[in-house]
This record gives structure tokens, C-alpha cells and sequence, in this order.
């Protein structure tokens, strides 16, 4: 897909000078199919995308697709164990190769004539071909694969920007939470008739917690923020903070954020798409679930239950909340200026049985809840911003620092061509 | 919403200018995108729409929800029982406050993060926010309403026209119907797959009478024009008109449309937008239901059935056609180029009781039937001017002159800028 | 519908010239509205399309309707037996006329206000029109009609091409069919999301047969190529021309392809739209049915079931695949840039009943089933198709000839004006 014209790219440049800062976007972010066209080339296929887990592929062959606007992908593991992420598109007259949303190949063979690639991609064979054809250009269009921890990111760009700095920071901190032994205890699919961009700002302050998520805020401390925590709770997150930094030095991990509101992402330029951390929980908590109770075995290195939360966040469409005995990795996929594709999957250590080790009406409530309050209320920003009187407002300067990060960070990704 | 651009006004004039005098409209003002973002801003955005009745919100607190294109509304009774109409949108991140088509508040409260305004829409407030905020200009964007007789209108202008001169037609008009006295007895939504404007055409005219409206044509006299009315009906409308003029003067009430063919509406000009009549029904009927019998307790001032009918019609969105018994209001609302939404509701005396004092089986059937009867049509219209070969063809001068004049006025608002 | 500007004519002949010979077309030429408006007015406003049989309207009064992008069309058969096709909207103020998919009129009679019209279009009466109205210039815009052995084909042009070549080819190669003396079995609607020219590339090959058409594959020839046809299977087709050669000619027939890989069809240039060819069919068959057994009444002139199979195409919208008992046709419909309409029609010896002379369930199956593997594949083409990194692949000079023969077919259209 070329990227938008120039007269068009002057079209955004002015929409982008009337952004007043500190507040909302304007509303033709929300709508506009040309700011979502530009947003397809200047973001989704300029950095990296979460794609999946590599525990949804653990064999030679194993595969899952998605859809990245009108582009379906699919991620594949080869014989030697090798994530590849390909277009999902013959390269003959088009058709699409796995129709399914997951399962396992020997090789690509193309439903519609057989040309037939091998899991890397790679033409092996068209036959009916003439012979004088180049059968080296014909391998499926790749995309860049990272593999980090057992998180798998793609990049549709020709020359994607430099993983290295988001695999060591979140390398590590992901390191003890196992995600390569681990299993997906459950899959959910929403088709969200919200802007992504709403479904980001959403995430991004917890200015609305405390009426919209009561199981999340009882876990929680980023909800309380610096001009309302009061002393009672500052305590409480202190002795977490305190009584945690303590006992996890043992096990090497690291409360890396110690205060009520929550941690800052992203940053305000294009380094900044990529961040995560541990906190404690409140007391009582074990784990994010309804009662605060574990209720599956522990994952990774973990010998403790107490471990706090680990979090992990990339722009523009990933953010895992892991407690000691499970994941929960959120990706977004655009599907139009309002509508947005969202994937919710549950992970669990590799050896946890279904029944035996943990029951998915204990697993799943906390984050299902939270995650569907969401996404009644984006559903409702968008219509609400799709109104011709929608004027945009004012970020709280102590609980929405984040969100207007969020603005800079996109406005800042539109301004330049890719 | 901005007005559409300059090039844009050419390309409007330009599509006017091809309207053949006495003919229908070009098929462009049915189905063209930029033709229905100019309507909102030329008609929608500009004059006076009908919002509701006042006995739909009869306590402070009680509000009920519009759309207009894309636009929410909401429409809501304070405390001191004036009513307001506000864009259903919170300043703050744009979501809609109040997602029921009805219902009741205290104060209006974000569901997102609880702004908080007063019923007459001034933010009361914004807990979390900082001190500088100029809370005075975060006050919900207000509409203009005028309350008449029950009838409630809003204008979205900023400064609307003048409603004393509709004030002064309708209003003594309506008067003896007391719709501030009334109830809601019923409420039907329908969503017509046609363009409003087709909607207002299929009204205006009774030349479609006889073949699709056999309920209609039994109690009415306007379905016979100037050149077809046989001398048996003139002299039963001569009858009922002299009967009644001389019954009705004792009560006040005045026959204002004596003949056959139906009262000229809009006129041609942007004063033209409301009219009010009262016109006799046929022999034996008493009210506009199935076989002409009172169904209802008599409303407002009336103190006799036999009092005809009230009928009353502003554009771009209103008519209501009243019976000594019961009203019934149509109003209609856009949706799209395509899309109409059409909400029609019957109204009884306040002091009515379903089930004792009336059945919605006898009081709905007469306007249930004959509205749904139009909307098949106009649907059947959507599609027939949607053909690469459709021509605008003549209007009957005989029975179509209210059509011509109906084009007419709109082609005059689409004429000039906002 | 007028054409394109001449601006947008410049944009489509920039896209005409990006295809690489020998390859498939740019993904624009299936899902941009552009490209789909000027596909309207310069091939399915330009040329001949089948409509349908003339057994479908054996009456006087009898109609069919069909819908060509947004144009409803009605095809009637008149007093004197000849059939007219028309645009099936009233002239007055556009309504549709007849809402069925098929029925019987005495006059075309408009549900809204009553204009008649006759069978063959013209105004008859339009009650309540002023006197002065030019009744002549009111009549139901018409379409050219060509009827030819029982096939109806129209053209929306003001003056069509030239159909007497075709029907010098079509007429005889069809006659022995007997289409005139048919009856409709069957007829099955499908609404497939795919654009119309990705079903066409799909049926002029058979690239695609052997892994998608198992039933195909045992009854015919044609999915064997020049490059690999065994020695075995070019005798099995040698002795079958042969045979029937000499066993035909008795009757008039003649096999007109005697050669494994299919016809070349469409012609590069406009006048290639059309074609017809008799060829025999594999051994131990006699008709296309799933084992290859005769399943109703020999249609037409038959007089033995081996006939082969008698195959017809006309571009942009039928083929029809006959054998010595039942002929199937089928018709293309544009809907969208995504969205084609189809209509597959079973038709069997008029004198045939259903249940004492043939069953659905043995005549249908055949042709069902390889239709519908057919469209799923095309689905799944539009899907690919619309990747922003799709690219266009090389043709197989062996098996893809026909779809290259289409594209440039389509392209010399496309080129210039109507």
C-alpha cells in the first residue's frame, strides 16, 4: 500500500495544527478514512506489532493467522524451530493460503492451484508453470519476526525500526513470568466499534477505574494518584512496595514502580513505544483474580506467590498484566476508522491442566470483566466523537499524562512519511 | 460541522440549477454523500426541529434521547420544570452521557470519569481535574428549545429564526387539544431505508391515497382534488363544513380548511415551514380509527367528538394529525443518505388509563397501518431513483402542487451558506 | 448514469498501464469505486447481457426482474408474444414497479399513483396528470432486446454493438438444445463476496480443476493441458471425438473442440465477447451428472444421449454448460467492487415433470457443487486480493491463456469512452 499523497499528506499536517495541547484529539482522527489510510502506512506497517505467543505454535508447522487492516498474515514455525510471519497471499493470483484462524501445515499449498511453499516461505513448486519463471521472486511476501521471551513481534516494514532496545527492557522483565513454557488457557475475540486510538487513551489512565472496574481497583494501587492518594493508602503501597523490594530481591526480581498512578507510556517520541514493570499488589492479592486468591500453578521462575503484577505494554497494539500464576496479553488490530479487533488471551503455565490444575471460571473474570467495561465505554466515546458538536477537552494534568503522551507519541508518528 | 467548501457550494448550485421546474429532484439529492452533509448544515443545523412532547419529561429530571444524523441529543425538564436541550456528548473525552432513549436524572454524570453537570447542562464538577480549569466554558453544548403547547422544538443554530411567527399559528391552533394535559400512549421506531426527503414528498400529497391508504380515505375528504371531486362529495364536505363551523364557533373552534385536496404546505419560503389546521372528517367518523368511533376519553378543551381533525406540520420533521380522542406526532429524523429514522407516537389524555379507558388496538391500527403503508413505498421510491436511469418526472398540478412547493423550499435552503 | 470525468478517465488509464503483460491485474481493479463506476458505463452499460430464457415468460404478461448494479430492470413478455426489457421504474416519481422476483401483469400498474403503463412500455393512462403532459416521451425507458433460441439477452446502450455475429455462432450451436421448448428445473441465487472479474478468471481455466472439482474432472477433458496430457488420455479423447464425429454428424452435430485444455476464449478484442462449442464428454459419460448417467428427457432435437456437452460464454455475464438432458446456465450481476450477483438456472424438456421425469436431487449436484467450490475459492481471492501487499503473478501460458485473453479483453474496454 503507497503511502497517502502529498496533497493529503498536507490535509493531515493542518488537521495535526489545529490539536490544541493538552487536550483530545480532533474529531477527524476518530473517523476519517484518510487519516486511517495514513495511519495503515505511518503506523501498522512502520513498527512492531505484537502477533502472538510462541506456546500457540509449539511445532514445526504449527501456524495462526490475523489480520492487520485488509492484510491477513500468517505466523508459522519451520523445521528448525523458527517463527516466520508471511503474507497470507499467493503469490500467483492472490487467494489467500490458511483460511483458519490457527493449525498446522507440512507446507503452504495453495487451495486454488497448488503452488506450494515451504514453511519459511519459499516457493517449492507451481506446477502447470512455464519453466522460465523466477521462482525466487515468487516466495511468499515476509514480514520481520522477533521472538522475545515467548512473545512473538512482526513488522511489515522494509527496514523496521530497532528492536534491541525494547528486548532489553522487556527480555528481562518478562524473563520470570515463563512465557515460553506456557500454555493458552483460553482465547477471546471482540470486534469493538471503537477507533483504536480510543481503545489506547482508554488504557492509558485510571482516572476511570474507580467507577467502571471494581475488581480491578481492589487490586490494585495505579487507580489512586498523586493529588488524591490518601495517607492511609500511601502506606499501604509503601509497606507492599517495601515488604516486596525485600523478599523479591531473593528471586532477582525488581518493584520498578513503587507509587499510586500509573507508570508513564508511552514516551513522547518514537523510542518510547515499549515499557514494563512490576508492582505490588494490594494486600491480600496473590493474583489478579476476583478474590485475590492464586487460583492456577505458578508460572516461570517463580517459587512465590507473591510476585506483584508484571506489566508490559507496545505501541500500537499490545499490553500484558501477568500475576504469579497467570498472563494476560491484549492485542489490537485496526479493521477501520471505527472498528477494532481485539484479541484477549489467558496463558498459563505449560504443565496446568484444565479442571485439575485451574478452573476458567476463576481465571478468567477478573481480566473479562475489566476488559469488556472497556470496551462498552470506547463504543460510546466513539459515538460521542462522532458527534458535530464534539469539542476536545481538557487532560487532567495528574491523571491523564499518559493519554496526551499518547497523543504526542501518534500525532509525532502521522507527522513524517514513512 | 463545518459548511461543505466553496467547490463543494458549486457543485450544489450546479446540481439545483438542473432541477427542471414542476419536476422532481435530480437523483443526486437522494443518494449523494455530499448533498446530505450539505442538508445537515443547511436544514438540519438551521432551523427548528421537533423534539418531543413536554408530557414525555413531565418531572424535573425526566429526559428522553435524539439523533440527528450523527448527532446525540438530549432533552431534559430541570428543576425549575423548564426544559433543555443539550448534545448528549461530556466535554470532556466526548462520551455520550445517557445511552437510554429515556429516563430519569439527578444530574448528568459521565459514566467515563463522573464530570458531573447540572440539568440545565453547566458542569457542576470534574473531581481529578486541575484548579485552572474555566469551568464555565465546559458546560454542555446547548441547543435552543421553544415549548409550544406541549410541543417541544430545539433549533442546533447558533442563532436560529425567529419561532414567534410559528408560535402565533400553532399555538392557539393546538391550544384546544391539550398536549400539555397529555400521555404517551404508545411509541413506534422505524428505521425506512429511504431519504428523508422522499419521506416529506410521500406526505404531501394524497394523489397515492385511494390505491394505498384504504383506512385513510374513509374518514378524510383530502384524497378528492379540485378536478375529480364528485358533486355527492362536495356537497357532504359543503355539509360537514357549515355543521361544523356553526357547532365548533360555540366552543371556539373554527373549520380553517373547507375543501377538498389537501391545505397548501410549506410555502415557498423559509417562512413557509409551519402550518395548522382544523378540517372536517367524513360522515359517521369521530375520530381517526377504524371505523370512526371515539376510541379515547376526550382530550384538552373538548367537550364534543365531533370536532374533526387537527393537523399540524413544521419542516423539515414534524406532523401530527389529532382527533377528538387522541394525536398522533410523526417525527422524522436523518440517518444517511438512505436512512431515515421515523418515530410515531400516540398521545391520550393524561387522565386515560390503558385497558379501562382505551385499548392500543383500537387506537393504533388507523395511523399504524396508513404509516407503515408510506414507508413501503418510499422504500420502493429509494430504489427506483437509485437507477442509472431514473428521470425526475412532472408533478400533477392538480394533486402534486404541494410536492413542487416542498422542493421548493428545500432547493432555497440549499441555496444559500448557513 | 454519466460516465467518469475526464480526470478520472486519466486515473484509470495510469492504472491500465501498471499491469505487466502476462500477469494478473492491479488490486485497485477489484475493490476501488472508481474503477467499479466506470466498469458500469463502459461494460455493463455497453454491451450485451444475458437476462435470462424465454421459457421463464411463456406467457403474455409474464416478467422476470433482475437488478444490473443499482438498476432494476423488468423483462416482459408483451400481446404479441415478442419480449421487451425495461427499466423498472415509473417515470413519475421513480417508484419501482414490480418488487417480485417474477410474476404475472396484465399492465405494468404503479403501486404508488396508478400510472399504467402497456406491455411493451408505453404510457397508458396517468390519472390526475394535468392534459398537457407529452405522453409519448413518458413511456418506461427501454433496453434492446435480442432474443436467440430461447436465450434473452439485453443491452442498457443507447446503440448497441452489432449482436448478429453472435447470433450467426450462438444460434445454430444452440439450436439442438431446444431452449425454446425448456422449462426451469431449478434456479439458485447466490450473493458472493467477491468482484465479478475474480469469477470470470476463475472459469476460464481449469488450472484449478483437479484439486477442486472432483466431479468436474471424471465427466470432462478440458482440466488435461497441452504440457501434460498423457498418452493414455489424449487417445480417450481422440476416440471419443472420433466416435461421436461420425455418430453426430447424422444429426448435424459437430464437435467443435477436440483437444484437452479448454477453448480459447474471451477474443482480445470486443468483438471476442462471445462463443460456443460442442465437445464430447469422457467415457462412460452422458451428461453432466455426478456418475455420468442421463437423469431427465432428452431435450430438443436429441435423439441419443451421446451428444457431449454444448458449451456457450458471452461477456461480461453468462456461460452455459448443456448436456443431452439438462443445460445450466449462469449469470453474473455486479453488486459492488465486492459483490457479485449470481443466478445458476437448471433447465430441463418442457414436457419434463418433476419427480416422474427427473429428480433435483440427481439433476442438481453436479453443477451445485462445482459452482459453489468456485465461489468460495473467489471469496477467498477477494480477501487476498485486497492485501496491501498483494501483487499480480504470472499466468501459466499452458493452463491461464483464457484469463490473460480476459484481462486484455477488459482492459481494451476499459480504455475508451462509451
Amino acid at each position: 500500500m503507497p503511502d497517502i499523497s502529498p496533497l493529503e499528506h498536507e490535509q493531515i499536517l493542518e488537521l495535526i495544527s489545529r490539536r490544541e495541547p493538552g487536550h483530545g484529539l480532533p474529531a477527524d482522527f476518530y473517523h476519517d478514512e484518510l487519516i486511517y489510510r495514513a495511519e495503515l502506512t505511518r503506523i501498522w506497517q512502520r513498527g512492531w506489532l505484537f502477533a502472538g505467543h510462541t506456546c500457540q505454535i509449539p511445532d514445526p508447522g504449527d501456524y495462526f493467522t490475523l489480520e492487520i487492516g485488509s492484510d491477513p498474515l500468517v505466523v508459522v514455525r519451520d523445521d528448525e524451530g523458527t517463527v516466520h510471519a508471511m503474507h497470507n497471499v499467493c503469490r500467483h493470483r492472490g487467494t489467500v493460503l490458511c483460511t483458519s484462524e490457527s493449525g498446522h501445515i507440512g507446507r503452504f499449498i495453495c487451495p486454488y492451484h497448488q503452488w506450494t511453499y515451504a514453511r519459511d516461505g519459499s516457493l517449492q513448486s507451481c506446477r502447470g508453470m512455464q519453466d522460465d519463471l523466477d521462482r525466487d521472486s515468487l516466495a511468499l511476501h515476509r514480514a520481520h519476526v522477533e521472538v522475545l521471551e515467548g512473545l512473538i513481534f512482526l513488522s511489515l516494514a522494509e527496514d523496521p525500526p530497532d528492536f534491541d532496545p525494547a528486548a532489553a527492557l522487556i527480555g528481562p522483565a518478562s524473563r520470570p513470568q515463563g512465557f515460553e513454557q506456557a500454555r493458552v488457557a483460553k482465547v477471546v475475540d471482540y470486534d469493538v466499534a471503537a477507533n483504536w486510538k480510543i481503545v489506547w487513551e482508554n488504557n492509558r489512565e485510571c482516572y476511570h477505574c474507580n467507577a467502571n472496574h471494581p475488581q480491578y481497583i481492589r487490586a490494585n494501587f495505579d487507580h489512586y494518584n498523586a493529588d488524591d492518594t490518601p495517607a492511609q493508602v500511601q502506606a499501604a503501597i509503601d509497606n507492599a512496595s517495601l515488604r516486596s523490594q525485600k523478599k523479591w530481591a531473593a528471586s532477582g526480581l525488581a518493584v520498578t514502580h513503587t507509587q499510586t498512578g500509573m507508570t508513564s507510556f508511552p514516551g513522547c517520541d518514537s523510542e518510547g513505544w515499549f515499557s514494563a514493570n512490576r508492582t505490588p499488589l494490594a494486600d491480600g492479592y496473590f493474583s489478579e483474580t476476583m478474590d485475590g486468591r492464586q487460583v492456577a500453578p505458578l508460572m516461570g521462575d517463580y517459587t512465590d506467590p507473591d510476585v506483584g503484577t508484571l506489566r508490559m505494554r507496545t505501541m500500537p497494539n499490545f499490553w500484558n498484566h501477568s500475576s504469579c500464576d497467570h498472563g494476560v496479553s491484549t492485542r489490537l488490530l485496526p479493521a477501520g476508522p471505527g472498528r477494532t479487533r481485539i484479541q484477549v488471551t489467558w496463558l498459563v503455565a505449560a504443565q496446568a491442566e484444565e479442571g485439575r490444575d485451574y478452573q476458567l471460571e476463576e481465571l478468567m473474570p477478573f481480566w473479562q470483566l475489566t476488559s469488556e467495561q472497556d470496551w462498552a465505554i470506547c463504543e460510546s466515546v466513539q459515538r460521542g466523537v462522532s458527534s458535530s458538536r464534539y469539542t476536545p477537552g481538557p487532560f487532567s494534568t495528574y491523571k491523564e499524562y499518559n493519554v496526551d503522551a499518547l497523543v504526542n507519541w501518534y500525532l509525532e508518528q502521522m507527522s513524517s512519511r514513512p
